[in-house]
């Protein structure tokens, strides 16, 4: 008999559509590989909250861009005040999975209580790992981290946590991770290298939707930082967001503009940035906006590579993470992959709850 | 109260003695981070086996290079027949994990058997994996694909198959995957680059035991086809070793030569690889010995790449794998680490270890 898993989902935008669209996709092969069978028990959006939506109608509904009202046309008209309600009384905590791919702090108390019922969780959502320390305690405390994953907060669904959790789980001392955790930045660290202007870089990939929608959410540094953050928790730092050292691609006083206003005084800013690829260029170097963590401290900013490092040679939207430890000696482990993109976020989701059907039940 | 997981280690060389090193040193990491403790129930080398030796034992006893006599003394006396002796009758095969750090396909029978009643396994082995079709199959059944792990087959300890298993997980399609999968030929081909002569750098990997007892073993390329068979089955392709086209760095007749002789006439071929390695030079290509996987083949054998692919740009032991995936689309998921050494290896294995661990039980 197949093993079933109910997936409860926390957030139904781009990634969220995704992964129900692709869990639908897999069940043929996730029955014949693994045994296992996915059932969507719950589907909680800041529009409101659905159950019980059959798998196998989820392709079909989420294909016509129509997901959240179609799904809303699934519910059993059992209208929930809130995202714990849906996990407080868990038939079988011990087959379910509990999905985030919302982008809000709101979630914690929800996966907290899902995972002290012995439900697993996944996260694409980086604020809950990345908010206070004390959270990230609870949702790391043993045993109940085996139950835990959060592939994609990180370099979209590249595995970047999965291969640093292999790390730590052999006991290797990590002295060094340094990389870039932003398809959209290396998008703009690109376009200054091929000689475009910042202001003009920023715009085309703001029209292109590479950026959020207020494109600051991506020049402050701040989501670089959440990543860098999650990944030094990861190997022991105990730091808090205010602890890391963020270079912003913007000053100060562009902070209080509308998203109009700061797009168009970008071009103020554009001498300053060519002045900076032309000095790294005279010492064949290109700009990266870089996360470094090491010696208990976090740096995010802007850095001159040499062209010829594995970081320097990145172009695009692509991310690279380069892991220094002690058995790997001089040499890191390296991990390339898109750092963007919903079909590449959704599927480091899956995979993850591929690994937490392994944890949740192994018979014989 | 801790979970305690019972080990079962097959083979005690170089990787076998570091996998107990480690699990040694990690013991108190381990216990704080998963609330986990690892207790050795038994050892089965070639030379007997022993059973019953306290972990805390084991540290001092690995280091002083008496490894497997100093084990021997601390047998209960019970001397075993086979590694199947081992595993036919579990006390407790739901907190068993079962390692195989041998190499020979001898150990298959008891590592079937071993899953067969609930135990979790684990092989740096490669044979087992890459012997007949059916054995993988009856490997990778399901369910008990989920107490399957295998990452130290393949490229040292480089999490290549853990990142491989989480595409297929993710039921991404894989069209390619590219690489180098022998530490030993890497060394060799960039001794090539550099201008040294064939013979001179197979020696000197000789010398400094990178290769191993008999050079061939490496050179003919059968090792490294091993590794693709293995990542090759992972992604689904139904192949023997008889399927794949290797392309041996020495000629037929050197087959018959003891290793001696072996050595002594490779300078015969001198002059053939600094040819090949002129042509590629001129253009602007290096010499790699590379694994190809693509559309249901598997090719092994010297390639010339130009030198600014990453494959081109890898130095000395280190391995690189690229998956090319419909996701990840033109551009490949990237993993690039060490290619051999006992330690890495074993860090690999141990990772394995803490992910079984947690398959095999996870309370709330």
């Amino acid at each position: 008999m197949a093993q079933r898993v109910e997936i409860i989902l926390f957030g139904l935008g781009n990634v969220g559509s995704c992964v129900l669209k692709q869990l639908a996709a897999a069940a043929q092969n996730h029955l014949l590989r693994y045994n296992l069978e996915f059932s969507l028990a719950a589907v909680a959006d800041s529009n409101g909250y659905v159950a019980n939506i059959p798998l196998n109608a989820v392709n079909a509904l989420v294909q016509h861009k129509q997901a959240k009202k179609a799904l809303a046309d699934y519910s059993n008209g059992k209208k929930l005040n809130s995202a714990l309600d849906l996990v407080q009384n868990l038939s079988n905590p011990s087959s379910t999975i509990v999905i985030d791919c919302s982008a809000t702090e709101s979630t914690i108390p929800a996966l907290l209580r899902a995972m002290q019922s012995g439900a697993a969780i996944t996260m694409a959502n980086k604020k809950p790992l990345s908010s206070n320390y004390s959270n990230w305690l609870e949702f790391t405390a043993a045993p109940r981290i085996h139950r835990l994953r959060y592939e994609s907060t990180v370099g979209a669904g590249s595995p970047f946590i999965t291969v640093c959790n292999r790390l730590i789980a052999a006991n290797d001392k990590i002295n060094k991770i340094q990389g870039t955790f932003s398809g959209t930045l290396g998008f703009v660290m690109s376009g200054l290298e091929r000689g475009e202007s910042y202001s003009n870089i920023v715009q085309k990939a703001f029209k292109l939707g590479y950026t959020e929608p207020d494109p600051r959410d991506d020049l402050s540094g701040k989501d670089v930082a959440r990543k860098a953050l999650i990944l030094a928790r990861t190997i022991g730092y105990k730091l808090e967001m205010d602890d890391i050292k963020i270079e912003p691609l913007y000053p100060t006083q562009f902070e209080s503009l509308n998203v109009e206003q700061f797009l168009g005084r970008l071009g103020e800013l554009d001498e300053q940035y060519a002045q900076k690829r032309e000095e790294a260029k005279n010492n064949n170097q290109v700009l990266r906006y870089v996360a470094k963590i090491e010696q208990n401290t976090i740096t995010v900013g802007l850095q001159a590579l040499s062209q010829n490092t594995p970081i320097g040679r990145l172009q695009g939207t692509e991310n690279m993470v380069e892991f220094y430890t002690e058995i790997y000696g001089e040499k890191p482990l390296v991990v390339q992959g898109a750092g963007a993109g919903g079909e590449i976020t959704a599927a480091g989701v899956i995979a993850d709850c591929i690994e937490l059907a392994g944890v949740l039940k192994s018979s014989p």
